[in-house]
């Protein structure tokens, strides 16, 4: 048995999680940051000494952050969702339990959930992609993950690609992120409108991701370009990638993959279309196997791929 | 004391290597591809019993090949400058030999010679990028060499950047060795003279990379604009593989380091105006240690990064 929290910007989610990556409990408080930091570490103790009551184990913790950590670990050196900087989240949780605490990023979390129990299960070496608002990153070698030398790698989402409408939260432009995330589809829809573009999307309000997928799906020339063009950025990170470390698997999470084949199947030619070698060393491309769950099975069993 | 082979497109250049890394013995043959694989083969096999035969110690042979090799290491798939695709060469050599072979990339024996003896010494995460008529790569993670599930990890120079005016001789449009290696300088600038850009390089009958070094630090506009091209792509990438991997130091090798510190400043300055953590995630970015003789010095020691 682990203990595995997702913290996140809106809710902190705890569950005791099982040597099959089963979540047998599960508990959730509201994220309040806006009362400080204090405040969520405080809720934080509540909650994972609840749920350690209700494991009789020995028990280690693992929390997976919205943000990036210290090259130890044991530092939340920045976490813009949270408003925190450099905060020792390790040792103020260390003090006020008698457990081991583990941060990790919470992509990083999402890595290990697939690699202990899910779609890249038995691979050594792996990279999870999470596409939501964002996009996320993790990467296993050796069934290890790779934290980096400042604790900042797997940051794939902030990788260049090329001059974009509209700059990255980071401060830079190209990032993948503003090409290949929810964010980056409804921002260019909305500024093909914008330009007198047609397409059915003009009749929604407030448009989604799920609505540009769906609508790509019916053939909608806008949504379908946008999608295409997400996808395109997609393939050409991930055989970048491939060049680099040549792993066996990449798999695809985050909201996003709820668009299932149709987007996993563009993401694959695309990528076979730049890869260096492709007729020797196509990775395999997956969609993940856990959604909402996966920060917290993949934080409760951290240990295993440190 | 081991056997380092560095098998080139010209020569095949064998030496025995003591425990510093100082190449105690050494002997050159050419490379006479032009025969075939057998006459090649048969080459390596003499020149390593001549080895063997200076040197009373049990030893390894590691051999730096100019390509890729099979995930087992065992076998070359493709070596352009040699004309060989998927010879068994491990086995053919200790079918022939008393010793163990083990075979790596160039690129990553270059990597492996700095690791241990040289400018990335006693880093646990370090890349090399060698710069020579192409853009070669090492990648070592944790103190192992990265080969990959395929065995084709490394492959920085042909990450794509952007869109290029001329193809890469992988096929591809767009590969970092095309706008960062010596052909690509040279390429460019020609294409800027035949295009009526004035320079000195106008004077210069088949000018070379060197050459536009040297007119850049006097100068040069043209050859300038040239060098700050490149560097301006090998920053973007260094910025790009940091952000996947995080490595503690990027060492620079190949014959365009003999650029020295002029070629290192401008690669910090534009690596750092990329990075997405400048402030507390640079990676150090050195010259590389060794020379012509990095193959040969890291072969002899792939042993201990494997």
């Amino acid at each position: 048995m682990g203990i595995g929290i997702d913290l996140g910007g809106t809710a902190i989610k705890g569950g005791i999680v099982d040597y099959q990556g089963t979540i047998q409990k599960e508990r959730m408080v509201k994220t309040q940051s806006q009362l400080g930091y204090a405040q969520v570490l405080n809720d934080l103790v509540v909650l994972i000494k609840e749920l350690h009551q209700l494991t009789p184990e020995e028990t280690g913790v693992g929390i997976g952050i919205p943000g990036i950590l210290s090259a130890d670990g044991a530092t939340v050196v920045s976490c813009p969702n949270l408003n925190w900087k450099n905060r020792p989240l390790k040792q103020d949780l260390e003090s006020c339990l008698s457990l081991e605490v583990l941060l990790v990023n919470d992509a990083t979390a999402a890595c290990i959930a697939e690699a202990a129990f899910g779609s890249t299960r038995d691979k050594k070496n792996s990279v999870i992609l999470t596409l939501g608002t964002g996009v996320g990153g993790g990467v296993i070698i050796n069934e290890h993950v790779i934290f980096g030398a400042h604790g900042v790698a797997s940051e794939v989402g902030h990788m260049i690609m090329e001059e974009n409408f509209y700059d990255c939260n980071c401060g830079k432009n190209g990032c993948l992120e503003t090409f290949a995330s929810a964010t980056a589809l409804i921002r260019y829809c909305q500024k093909q409108l914008d330009e007198g573009t047609e397409s059915v999307l003009r009749t929604i309000k407030n448009f989604d991701a799920r609505d540009i997928f769906e609508f790509a799906k019916a053939g909608d020339v806008l949504a379908l370009a946008a999608v295409n063009r997400l996808t395109r950025y997609l393939g050409w990170a991930i055989a970048n990638i491939s060049d680099l470390i040549d792993p066996e698997v990449f798999t695809i999470g985050g909201g996003l993959s709820g668009a299932g084949e149709f987007l996993l199947e563009k993401i694959i030619a695309e990528t076979r279309s730049r890869l260096t070698y492709p007729q020797y060393a196509m990775p395999e491309i997956v969609l993940a196997t856990f959604g909402n769950e996966a920060g917290m099975i993949g934080a409760a069993n951290l240990s295993r791929f440190i």
